[in-house]
C-alpha cells in the first residue's frame, strides 16, 4: 500500500575529529558540534549565517545503574550519510512528502561505555537525538535529568504555555523571553488535575520570532518509551534546558539499551509559512508499522456532546451523587430526564448524520458511572461495556448500520489508565461486537497508577498501547487530554488524532481569545492533528444558567475556516442539529470540505495574528481555503496560483459581512460564488475576530 | 454444584445502648464493644474468663475525602443475629465446612456519617469488619492508616517475621513479645527487593502462645481492594496497631463506598489443634464466585525447575547479558548450552509424569527475557507467549496431550505488572489455544508501576484480576510472591495455591532450620495453601560449585510428610527424575498421596515443635498421615480412631531410621507395612528433623 518514490544517495565515512560541521542539503543550516574543556558534547546551530542556537550542552544526569553521562567523553568517530526519499502518506496534508536531509552520527566513548547523538539537517531545521547502542558496558539505567540545551540568540518574542506534567490545556501567552518568569502565575490558569513545573518552564512545541525576523520552532518527535520534554526557561540567559516528567520514583527515563530518545526539533524559516509547512517532525518518525490499512479512513462527524455543553443535557443519567460500578442498580434510581445519551435523542443525530453525510456520531455519557466522574479518586469508575439503561447499544447499531452511519466510541478513563488496560481488551471486543470502529478517549483526572503524570514515560506507553491494541482490532483512536502529539501517527495512523490542547469545549466555559486559532497551528498543531471540534455557528449561546450567555470568541465563518486551517482527519461539526438547520446554507461548506488532502498551501502566516491555507481534497478536484485572523480586522491575499492552468473553477466565499466582529455580531455572513482560475487574486475581507471559508470546484 | 447444608438460624434486634457485649455460641467467648470518653470505638475480648485482647481501639485517620474518623461517635444502633451453615469446599481439607457464629453489627454515627462494625464470634474465634454502607455523606475517601488495635494480655510468645510492604520471605523468629524490637535487625535477612516497615512492626498471621497456655492467631480474611495488614509491635504494652502498605501517594486505601475493610481474625484456643483445625477464615470469605468450577481441579505436578536450582541447568538461554524484548535475536545468540527449558528434557519430565501419575509438568525458562531477569529495571522484559529457540510449544502440546499430561505455564513477571496486564489476554488466550490450563505467576523485583508494593491495595487488585481473567479462560493460578493469602480461595478456587513465604528453594540457597514446618501451618497457611514444593529425597546435594554442598533442613521422610502436614491442592514433587528413580520405595508415597481431601484430623501439635495430620483422600477410602518434628526428636502418638471401625486397613509407614537425623544421616529411611484399625494407636520415632509419612488402604 505504500508507494515510497527513493531517491537515496548515501554516502558514509568517518573522521576522528573533535569539532564537526554539518550542513542542510541546501546550505543554509550549519550545526557545529564539538566537546568541550570538560568533555561535555556541545552543539549550536546557524541559519543563514544567524546564529540560532548558540553553544549549548548536551548528556545526562543520571540517577542510577550508569556512570553520569554529561563530561568526560571521548570522540570515537563521526558517520555521515544523507538521505533524499518521497513517501506516501496514508491521510495527510499532503499525499507525498519528500525526506530530505544531510546526517552525522557522533559516537562518544566514556569509559568503555558508548553514547550517539544523530544530527539530521532538513532544509527546514534541526532533528537530533541520542542513542545508547547494544553493548556490554551499558543495559538498563534510569535518568534523573536530560541535560539537552537550546541557549537561544536573543530575547525572542516567544508563543509560550506553562510546564506542567499534567496538562496542556493552558492558554498561549505572547511575551518577550525574558518575561516569562515574571508573567508565569498568571498564566497558571487554574485547570482539574494540573501539575506545573515549579521552576520557570514553558511547554513544547515552542514557537518564537527574533528580532532579526527569524521563526523558531522548539519540540520532539517520536516520543515512544521516554518521557515528555519541557523546558526550564532561563530568562536571563535566553536559554532553555530540558525538564522531562518525572515518574512516581522521581525518575525521569528508564532506558533499557539498546534504545534512542525521542528526536529534539528545531524549526527555522525567516518566512513562517515554512513553520506550518515543515514535515521535519513526521519525517523523524519511523513510516507505518501496520500492513493492512485500508480500515483506516479520515471521519467527519457529529455527536451527542454540545448540547451537554450548552445546558441542553447531561452526561449522568441520574443526579445520584455515589455510585459504585457493579454495586449501583440505576434501573432502581430515578433518571434525571436530561441525560443526553439516551436511544432516541442519539437516534436523532444518526438521521441527522446520515441525511448531511457524515461518518459517525460521538455519543459520549453512553455508559454507567458519570455520576461521580470528576473530583473523585476512583480506581474503577468506568467499564466501558455498561450502557445506561436508557441507552439501547445493540438496537443503536442496527439503526446506524441501516443508515450507513457509525455510532462512535468514547473511553473517558478518569485517568484511572490502570483500570483502563484492565479492560481494554473488553472494551475493544465490544466495540468490534457492536460495529464501533472509532473511540474517543479521555483522561480527565489524576493519574492511576499513582503517582505518574499524564505526560510521563509510563502514559505514554500507554498511549501507543492503547494505539496498538486499538489496530488489532482495526479501530481508530482519538485522545483527548493524553501528552501532546509528535508525529506519531505516521507509524501509527490509526491514532487519528487528539485533544492535548485548549479546545472548543472551553469556549463553552472560560471562553477562547480571537488570537487563540492563530498560535495553535504554530504550536500543538506542529506535533499532530488535534480534535479541535470546531463548528460552532450559534456563536451566542446559553449555557446552565439561561441568563448568563456565553459567546465564542470567534465569528461564525471562522468557525468555518478551521476546518481548513485546523488540519485533523478527524474533524467534528460541534455544534447543534437545530443550529445547522438554521444556518443551512453556511453549514454547506462543512459537508463540503474535505478532511483528507493531497495537498496543501500555506498563503500567509504570522502566528499569534493570522493564517490561510488553501488544500486540495484527497482525490477529487475540489479546494478548499481557510482564512483566519486575531481580534483585528485584516485583508487576506489569496493567491490561486496553486489551482491547475488555463481552466475556470467556480469558488463559493463564505465571509464575514462588512459590520461582522467576534463580539459583537458574530453570526453575520455572507456567500458569494464568483469565477476563478489560477490567476485569480482574491482579496478579502475578514472580521475582527473573523475568518473566511472558501471551497472551489471546477466549472462544469 | 454447591450443596449448601443450610441449617440457619437468624435472630435480628436493635437496642441503642453504648456498651455492649457478644458470646460465641458456645460461650466460650465474650467480646465487650463501647465507646469511649472521646466516644471512640473500643472493644475487647474474654476466652473462657482470660482476657485475649484487652481494650483496643477501632477506627481510622484520614488522609482525605471526608472527616477523621477515630472519634467522636455516637452509637446509632446494633443488629444482633446468628447463623449455622454448612458449605461444601470445591477443593480441601474437608468436604463440608460448618460455618457457625453470632453476629453483632454495630452503627456508629459521626456527623450524619454512618460506619459500622461488623462482629462475628465463632467457636474458635472472632471476626471483625469496618463497613461503610452506601449513603449520601460518603463516598470516596482515602485512609492514612487503619486505627485498629490488638491489645494483649501479656508478654506472649512469639512466632514472627519483621513487617515488610513487599516480602513475606523471611524466617520466622520465635521470642517473647517484649524481645521483638531488639530482635528485628538480626530477623530482618537480606531479600531481594524488600521494603521492612521503617518502625517495629511484625506481619500476619501473626502466630503466640500465652503464658497461660493460650495460642492465639492474627491475621485478616477476604483482602479485596484494600492494602495488606502488617501490625506495628509496642513492646512495652504489647500492643499491636494495624499497619497497612501505603500506595505511592503515601494513602493507605481509596474506600468507595458502599465498601467493607477485609475481615481482621483472631483464632484462640487452648489447644494448639484447633488453630489448625480452625476455618473461620474461610468462613468469613465469600462463597464462590464461578458458577461452573468442573474445570478446577486440585494438581499434582513435576517440573523443570529443582535442576536449576542445583546447577544442573539455566533458566536462560544464552549468558548474553543485555537482551531486549522485541529486539534480541535469540537466533542468532550463543545457546550457553545449559538451558533446561529445551524440548529434548522437557520431554523426558513429562515421560515421567506420564510415568508416574503426574498431571502436569512446571516449565520455568521457555520464554525469552530471562538473560536480564533478577535486579535490572525492566518494564517490559518479558512476554509470555515468544519461547526461547530451543522450545518448540506446539510439539510439547501434541507430545503432552499424547500421554495425557498438561505442561504448566509459568509467568514471571519480574513484578512488572503494568506489563504483564497489558498482555494478559494475550498471554491467556496463547496458553488456551496450546492446552495450558494452569499458571505459575511469579513476582520477583520492584513492582511496576513504581511506587506500589507487592502487599498494597493496588496489587491485591492485580492478583484477583489475575484469577479472575484467569477463570474467563478456565485457567488455574499459583502465585509466588504475591501477598499472602486471607482464604480467597473460598470464592476464587482456581486461585489453587501461593507461595509467600519461605518454600524449599530455600533449601537450595540460605537453608530452612528444621523447625521451619513446624511453624508455617500456623502462620503462613492460616490464609491459605501453599505451593511450598517438597518431595527433596535427596536432601544433600551440590549447588553450582559441586565442591559445595548444600542440604535440606530435614530428613527424607519429613519431606514425605509435606504432603500431608503442608496442606495445598497443588503439590509438587520437586527433586529430580533421577532422584525418585533411585528412591522408588519412598517415591510410592508421593505418588500415591492425595492432594484433596473429604476430611482432615489434627491428632497432635505444637508451634515450632511438632504437627501430625490425618487425612482421608477425597472420594476414596485412602488416608494419610504426615508427622513432622523441629530440630529434636521425639515420639508421635498417631491414634487411629478416625478411621471407620470394625474393618481392617493395612498401613504402609515410611519412617526415618534409628540412627537418622536430618543433618548427619537425612536419607536414612525405613518402610513396612503394619495392619491396623480404628482401634489402633501407633507410637512413631520421629528423627532430629524428621518426619513420618503413612498412607493407609483398606485390607483387600
Amino acid at each position: 500500500m505504500y508507494k515510497l518514490l527513493v531517491f537515496l544517495i548515501c554516502t558514509l565515512y568517518i573522521v576522528p575529529l573533535s569539532a564537526q560541521e554539518l550542513k542542510s542539503p541546501d546550505g543554509s543550516f550549519v550545526l557545529f558540534f564539538s566537546l568541550n574543556e570538560q568533555k561535555s558534547p556541545v552543539y549550536s546551530m546557524k541559519y543563514k549565517g544567524r546564529q540560532v542556537i548558540k553553544p549549548s550542552r548536551l548528556g545526562f544526569e543520571i540517577l542510577s545503574g550508569t556512570a553520569q553521562m554529561k563530561e568526560f567523553f571521548e570522540l570515537q568517530g563521526i558517520e555521515r550519510s544523507s538521505k533524499d526519499t518521497t513517501w506516501q502518506t496514508v491521510w495527510g496534508e499532503q499525499r507525498l512528502i519528500r525526506n530530505h536531509y544531510n546526517e552525522m552520527l557522533v559516537s562518544l566513548l566514556q569509559e568503555g561505555r558508548v553514547m550517539k547523538i544523530r544530527f539530521r539537517l532538513f532544509n527546514d531545521g534541526l532533528g537530533f537525538r541520542y542513542e545508547f547502542p547494544e553493548q556490554d558496558k551499558l543495559s538498563a539505567f534510569i535518568i534523573r535529568e536530560e541535560l539537552t540545551e537550546f541557549n537561544l540568540a536573543g530575547d525572542h518574542k516567544v508563543f509560550w504555555m506553562p510546564g506542567d506534567y499534567d496538562t496542556n490545556e493552558y492558554l498561549y501567552t505572547t511575551s518577550k523571553f525574558s518575561e516569562i518568569g515574571a508573567l508565569m502565575k498568571k498564566a497558571t490558569l487554574r485547570i482539574k488535575s494540573q501539575h506545573p513545573i515549579a521552576n520557570t518552564a514553558v511547554q513544547t512545541p515552542l514557537m518564537m520570532k527574533s528580532d532579526n525576523g527569524l521563526y523558531i520552532n522548539i519540540h520532539e518527535a517520536a516520543l515512544v518509551d521516554y518521557p515528555a520534554m519541557h523546558l526550564n526557561a532561563d530568562v536571563k540567559t535566553f536559554g532553555l534546558s530540558a525538564h522531562l516528567v518525572p515518574d512516581a520514583w522521581g525518575g525521569k527515563g528508564d532506558i533499557n539499551a539498546p534504545a534512542n530518545t525521542p528526536w529534539r526539533t528545531v524549526v527555522v524559516s525567516s518566512d513562517a509559512r515554512n513553520i506550518l509547512a515543515s514535515k521535519l517532525i513526521l519525517n523523524l518518525n519511523d513510516p507505518c508499522r501496520y500492513d493492512d490499512v485500508s480500515w483506516i479512513k479520515p471521519v467527519k462527524y457529529i455527536g451527542v456532546w454540545w448540547q451537554m455543553f450548552v445546558g441542553k443535557g447531561t452526561w449522568n443519567y441520574t443526579d445520584h451523587e455515589n455510585v459504585k460500578l457493579g454495586v449501583t442498580d440505576y434501573s432502581r434510581l430515578q433518571p434525571n430526564g436530561t441525560h443526553a445519551a439516551n436511544t432516541q435523542n442519539v437516534k436523532k443525530y444518526i438521521d441527522f448524520a446520515a441525511k448531511h453525510g457524515f461518518d459517525q456520531v460521538l455519543v459520549e455519557g453512553w455508559n454507567v458511572g458519570w455520576e461521580d466522574w470528576g473530583g473523585k479518586v476512583r480506581e474503577n469508575l468506568f467499564d466501558f461495556v455498561t450502557p445506561y439503561p436508557d441507552f439501547d447499544v445493540k438496537e443503536l447499531q442496527r439503526y446506524a448500520a441501516g443508515k450507513g452511519v457509525k455510532v462512535m466510541m468514547h473511553h473517558e478513563t478518569g485517568a484511572s489508565v490502570s483500570n483502563y488496560e484492565r479492560r481494554l481488551d473488553t472494551a475493544f471486543r465490544f466495540m468490534r461486537e457492536y460495529g464501533y470502529n472509532a473511540v474517543k478517549t479521555g483522561y480527565v483526572g489524576w493519574i492511576r497508577p499513582k503517582g505518574e503524570h499524564h505526560d510521563g514515560q509510563f502514559m505514554n506507553n500507554h498511549y501507543l498501547h492503547v494505539a496498538r491494541t486499538a489496530a488489532k482490532y482495526k479501530m481508530m483512536v482519538n485522545s483527548h487530554e493524553a501528552v501532546r502529539p509528535t508525529g506519531l501517527h505516521r507509524t501509527y495512523p490509526n491514532w487519528l488524532a487528539q485533544e492535548s490542547a485548549r479546545g472548543t469545549e472551553f469556549e463553552a466555559m472560560s471562553g477562547l481569545p480571537p488570537e487563540h486559532t492563530t498560535i495553535l497551528p504554530f504550536t500543538r498543531l506542529m506535533g499532530g492533528p488535534m480534535d479541535y471540534t470546531p463548528g460552532i455557528l450559534q456563536t451566542i449561546f446559553s449555557y446552565h444558567n439561561p441568563a448568563k450567555t456565553k459567546q465564542a470568541g470567534t465569528t461564525l465563518v471562522k468557525q468555518l475556516a478551521y476546518y481548513v486551517t485546523m488540519y485533523s482527519p478527524l474533524q467534528m461539526a460541534a455544534d447543534l442539529p437545530e443550529t445547522y438547520d438554521r444556518f443551512a446554507d453556511a453549514f454547506q461548506f462543512i459537508k463540503d470540505v474535505a478532511v483528507d488532502w493531497d495537498d496543501s498551501w500555506i498563503l500567509e502566516a504570522e502566528p499569534g495574528d493570522y493564517i490561510t491555507i488553501a488544500r486540495k481534497a484527497r482525490g477529487r478536484n475540489e479546494w478548499f481555503i481557510g482564512g483566519v485572523t486575531d481580534e483585528n480586522r485584516r485583508t487576506a491575499t489569496i493567491d490561486l496560483r496553486f489551482l491547475p492552468r488555463g481552466r475556470q473553477y467556480t469558488a463559493t466565499i463564505y465571509e464575514d459581512s462588512g459590520t461582522a466582529h467576534w463580539k459583537t455580531n458574530p453570526m453575520s455572513y455572507r456567500i458569494r460564488k464568483v469565477k476563478v482560475s489560477s490567476k485569480t487574486v482574491l482579496k478579502q475581507a475578514l472580521a475582527p475576530g473573523g475568518g473566511v471559508a472558501v471551497s472551489i470546484k471546477e466549472t462544469d
